[in-house]
């Protein structure tokens, strides 16, 4: 495996799909807010994505088994008028900057085989700081764009986040922008520590807005706090863990 | 040399062999295992892997003479009803994350080449702290290979390791799966640091039962002294080369 | 996008063109330079470059819309005896050596597609240390050209700058010595901290007289301090989006 | 250029040459006794290399005209019985590791080229200790080399260097064993920090009895002490350029 490998797991047709991205990143908003509407809206797994961009990991489940670290992109047809979806969600971003480019690459072919309409790229801004008053930030590909997102609540800021946005979220507007595509970027401002159900419980509800969804709140604080957890111990074995993980890379040393 | 090359040292024909893979890793319990199975069983060589993957280096060896880092693969025709066997052993693993999707992508081709019924990849699971007990802990490709290590002794804890499991071993599994492969990790439970006979020790154990080989264990714990000495001295020498090891790198300046 | 892309976006014919290179770099002089040129002469954007050597990021314009990091190439016929001119400016260098050897590589091979007659590629020297007198030091792909800027004002010293000349303006002389083709560094001596208008203005000075432009200097501080402006802000925001940006490469940790 | 150019500048007709490589490395002794032996034999550059894998940086010459950092290969036909040779120098060594090996491929085709017959790859073994007693401590592909060297004086220790060889020299050998090449190391026993000439004079006293030439040794302390001042004062730069480097690299920000 040199190359990215695009795995379709389960065909389904969909009219005009939305593609919602979720990776982990700041404050885990994008990734807690599109893992959350996989469960609630229960969306089928149709394609998986495993990569050499990835780090060299598998996770361990519950049960023992093991689950090779990729993206994974789910679809749902809407019910009752709402639109079809597209979730792109995962365990990782890419490891290297060139992979966040062939990746994007490959999620715009991917959005534009279902003739995606729009994507909604979400994420966190870290501010450093306590945040009070929860808002949303916005970007878009088109000044049309941003009065539409401004309309349903989204706050722009004068040149912000002034280090622009980096990762998928931001290649995803970047190039798609390339292409002629409609992408927003919707960051829930947080303090950018850990996990913030705060934040992306603000980002849920402008979304859910926007696309005409109902999608319940009340998991999602628990989730917040499940991830907090899984996110702590796993800290407390990586820290346990470091020897392996150095052996894993530049520091297996020869012993005879 | 800008691929990774497959050099096949001696041909041998083996029945639904069982690899076993060894490399460098937390408290060296994979390749102490390894390689003492290979000097137990007394395996012989039949592939060389060499690869840009792996540090630009030789070892010397006790005669003068060097030896360019590899990984090698070792075959044994089982005696008395047991299993043939594919050893996988080397100086290194990769040196970056791209480099283990592609030798563990080449290593599960051999596999397949040999038609291999099982891989059982070692390593040690490092706590950070002082093992009283030692355990192995286990991770696998399907639920019903769980339920027979458990059978064996093999410990399963809910979500661990947190971390996931690193390196070669990990992406035999996640990989070993995509190919509907099926995989083993059986990890000695370890402080993690330096050589840890004992977990080794016990990972022998667990998997020459299963196995159903007699391996002798004497030599296993002088092996692991042996390898101590080497690190250490290793170490020692490598605080000395460290202007040698710049050198080789980006820190190689202009001088005239 | 697996590989750096070209997109023209303007045909312009052109005679004999000269190309000014402007990339960040020390003291941010040469793009100061650069920039400044593109609005002053109003020259007009003709080719966009994008690439997986630069971060994977969007800026965010004062409008909320984004644009995806890249480097561009603006080009003006020059008036009265002017000549004409090809400019290189960019949010970035190459994130990568290798990187800056093929971006180097395709900056030439445009140029020589314009049968560009010299380029100058423009840079700052930082001293570490406040320097009160402003020169410009040079290098130069042929000796005749040396002795062409030395009657121009521009400074030699033996084997200075000693470290060489890094990225995209070494390695236009550098490769560009190797294809026959003329190029100049033009370096404003400068302590080398954020952004130096004094030493931009003496390279300004030293080009024009060259070049026989006529460029106007005022807005150069202004721009120089707006530039100042942007950099603070952006280091405070980067603090602050620090997180974020390790979510965007490799401590993306595995959450649920 | 996106690949490794290897660049003929002359034609040459050798005998059987020997080849000789002296990159520079710990204690530069390799790069001096090489860097020594073009002068003082008047060899003549055959071929120059250039590849991405090197820094991207020009080196400014003594007249202000500049030079595109790569290895060189020198040639002399030898005189009264003198045996022909080749010699590799250069300004770096590779800067990754996968270019470690791709150019030392390169290095062994243009040695199989010319029918090399033999190659001394120069080096110097780092002790971090002050040497009272200079030293050569030898590596070899076959052990019949390994004898032969230890009648002209070269030292063997017992799995020393513990941490092997690492870079082209570590490579000649081993990449070379491979191709059944026969090659040797010559390690100057040296302290490590900057430019050890004793180390180098015992280097070539060796090697100039191995190949029975006759190299004046005069010359080689003196330019030890240009290298060293030349290192110096390129430190000394190095710390005042360290942000352009900076701004060659990573860090180079959006600033309007």
């Amino acid at each position: 495996m040199k190359e990215t490998l695009v795995h379709r797991v389960r065909e389904m047709t969909l009219k005009n799909p939305i593609m919602v991205e979720g990776l982990p990143g700041v404050g885990h908003v994008g990734k807690l807010v599109a893992d959350h509407m996989v469960e609630e809206l229960q969306a089928e797994k149709i394609i998986e994505i495993y990569s050499p961009h990835f780090p060299p990991q598998v996770m361990v489940k519950e049960d023992g088994t093991i689950k090779q670290v990729r993206n994974e992109i789910y679809a749902r047809q809407g019910k009752d008028g709402e639109p079809d979806l597209l979730i792109l969600i995962g365990d990782y971003q890419s490891a290297t900057n060139e992979g966040h480019y062939e990746l994007t690459s490959i999620f715009l072919d991917i959005a534009q085989s279902f003739q995606v309409q729009r994507i909604y790229a979400l994420g966190g801004y870290g501010t450093g700081q306590f945040v009070d008053r929860p808002t949303v930030m916005g970007a878009a590909t088109r000044a049309e764009l941003v009065e539409e997102m401004k309309q349903q609540g989204v706050v722009f800021h004068e040149n912000e986040p002034g280090g622009g946005i980096i990762g998928v979220s931001g290649l995803l507007l970047g190039l798609g922008a390339l292409r002629g595509m409609d992408a927003v970027c919707l960051m829930g401002v947080t303090s950018g520590y850990l996990v913030d159900p705060k934040a992306a419980q603000e980002v849920l509800r402008v979304l859910s807005r926007i696309l005409g969804l109902d999608v319940g709140m009340q998991a999602l604080e628990e989730r917040a706090k499940e991830m907090e957890k899984i996110i702590g111990k796993l800290q407390e074995m990586e820290r346990a863990q470091a020897p392996y993980e150095a052996g894993g890379d530049e520091d297996l040393r020869y012993i005879g």
